[in-house]
């Protein structure tokens, strides 16, 4: 990863921000800028970056940090990190306003003392993290590629009477064996009545005989995550349940159609809800169409009602329309999409087709 | 878990924090005072209580929220209730200052408009949390106990060769058949020179042949956490590593003694030390003694060098010492372990003979 561009990226917002460094504290951040892939850890990202750390972390500092020299404190890494600042001519302190706690600030502020001003900054890290470089877009390639082929595998251990917990634990057990570093998020098996649950992770309830099963998992691989949800059904699904996958996957269809770079992203949402307004069930999906993923599951840009941030190429977003009938059942369809230079690349390499099993 | 209790303790602290309701928006914090499991949501907690969240939780408030009215707002959450305090007879709001992120909370200032104070609070309720109800201790032994029984199994997928990764997919998919949520935080497995690495999550690295492995892992069950390490040998150890795995099996036992209701947390971490420092491996021992567990895996008290926290019946904490010779080797040896009226209890049952595979 060239971890010295986005560094170089990132300075050149300085001056639009008018701070004369950045302290960065949430890790997924600091790894993106330095490489540095461990538990604790802050970045003062400027013109001569240094990284703190605690000594649990000392050699992996070394061996991962790039672009930054590696101070290794005793006592909590923000004091030793403000020691540090209080040496040197930063007047204009950036802090990670969304990510940085209101106590963190306080204690901040009193070790600096007076001379240095905080400045609140937002979202400029995940924005520039929000274009994907060639090296990211093969880690996630690599990480959907992962996940897509445990699907088949997966299928074969969903039968009636059978735990979700356990159709999630052979799942992650098999992502494990693959090579995940871990799952993305909880994994969500959410059988019958509880595929309405849009949040669905899995219980202790058998997998309902006639039902859908909703399937949304994600691995993790150099970092990366990977998203996808595919929605199946145990039994032979009738009329009505074909009728509303079908009204699912077009949504999903006429979303993916409308990732197009120079789009706001509001208008892949719209293409989605469309499709429901005709159908009816618009009041049923009840939450957003999709997000940005990359080191972090959820990251920018959302795809949201209202959405203006302009899509771009190199920008991987998950497209994830559903529909749920409290107490009776819920579906969801998801891919991963990149934005390319003309148009879309579904990432996601599994079928949609309803699978009855 | 009696909610009830909770919230009327917290209510309690009110008067000394002058403070008129606290917006708890810590999820682990919240869960604790309503029984909420979901992943959004937050709680005014008050003489009058709201929960707020969102569409995708209506159904799972509704059923498990305890003694707060619920509230199923459009929009940002944060948002909602705002709107909602607005309408109240509160002035002086207290906030969880090192849970809400500097932009959340002027966001929330914003909203709340100038007649309403926002009163910095820290660990009021992480405080409350460090006594466990009996309910809670229950909760706990079932955990430490699932993962205890794992620990044999365990053992058995050891061998030289095999992917440090394979060992932890292994426990993990015996973990979720067995019932386990999810794992408590990342399962660290660490053979030959990485045990050296006190964080050293499972890597591809293949066991090494005459080397420790650290195995240090933990379930969720029923939302509460267990976490426990071991350091067996794969092979035969030498003189030189029995004698440090002696040294730091005595400084965990002398720490495990040293629990005692009344006494300063520090003092735990110093037994564990001075029995360290007597076999010269003190600056070998680089991370404190141990931490409360419970809801979360790292809370409240914290077992470290000049804690003066005083140990009272019902904590449950980790007594974790280990040693690290940098590109050598390391071991550690970690028990949870119950403060009751007349001492301590070992919560863990696995043995701590040193294993050679």
């Amino acid at each position: 990863m060239d971890h010295q561009a986005r560094l170089h990226r990132l300075l050149l917002e300085f001056e639009r921000r008018k701070i004369d460094a950045l302290l960065v504290t949430h890790l997924p951040n600091v790894r993106y800028l330095c490489g540095f892939t461990g538990g604790a850890g802050i970045l003062l990202a400027g013109h001569r970056s240094v990284f703190f750390t605690d000594g649990r972390y000392s050699e992996q500092a070394r061996s991962e940090v790039h672009g930054a020299r590696v101070v290794i404190g005793k006592g909590p890494t923000l004091a030793t990190a403000a020691r540090q600042i209080s040496r040197t001519r930063i007047v204009r302190l950036g802090i990670e306003a969304d990510r940085l706690t209101v106590a963190m600030c306080s204690q901040l502020a009193t070790e600096l003392g007076k001379g240095i001003k905080l400045v609140p900054v937002t979202g400029v890290i995940e924005t520039l993290r929000m274009i994907k470089q060639p090296a990211e877009i093969e880690a996630i390639r690599d990480a959907v590629n992962l996940a897509a082929r445990l699907f088949r595998p997966l299928l074969r251990g969903i039968h009636p009477g059978v735990p979700e917990t356990t159709v999630a634990a052979r799942l992650e057990y098999m992502a494990r064996r693959a090579g995940a570093q871990a799952m993305s998020f909880e994994t969500i098996v959410a059988s019958g009545p509880r595929s309405a649950l849009p949040h669905g992770i899995a219980s202790t309830a058998p997998i309902a005989r006639n039902g859908f099963v909703v399937l949304d998992y994600g691995v993790i691989l150099n970092g990366y995550c990977s998203d996808m949800t595919r929605t199946v059904y145990a039994g032979k699904a009738g009329e009505e349940e074909r009728a509303l996958y079908r009204a699912v996957l077009e949504a999903q269809l006429a979303a993916i159609t409308a990732v197009t770079p120079g789009s706001p992203a509001g208008e892949v949402d719209e293409a989605a809800r469309s499709v429901l307004k005709r159908a009816r069930l618009a009041k049923f999906f009840t939450h957003s169409t999709g997000h940005g993923v990359g080191l972090e599951v959820h990251e920018l840009p959302r795809l949201a009602a209202r959405q203006e941030q302009v899509l771009q190429p190199g920008m991987v977003v998950t497209v994830e329309p559903g529909v749920y009938l409290p107490g009776r059942c819920g579906i969801r369809i998801e891919d991963m999409v990149l934005v390319t230079e003309r148009g879309f690349e579904v990432l996601t390499p599994a079928t949609k087709d309803l699978l009855e099993l």
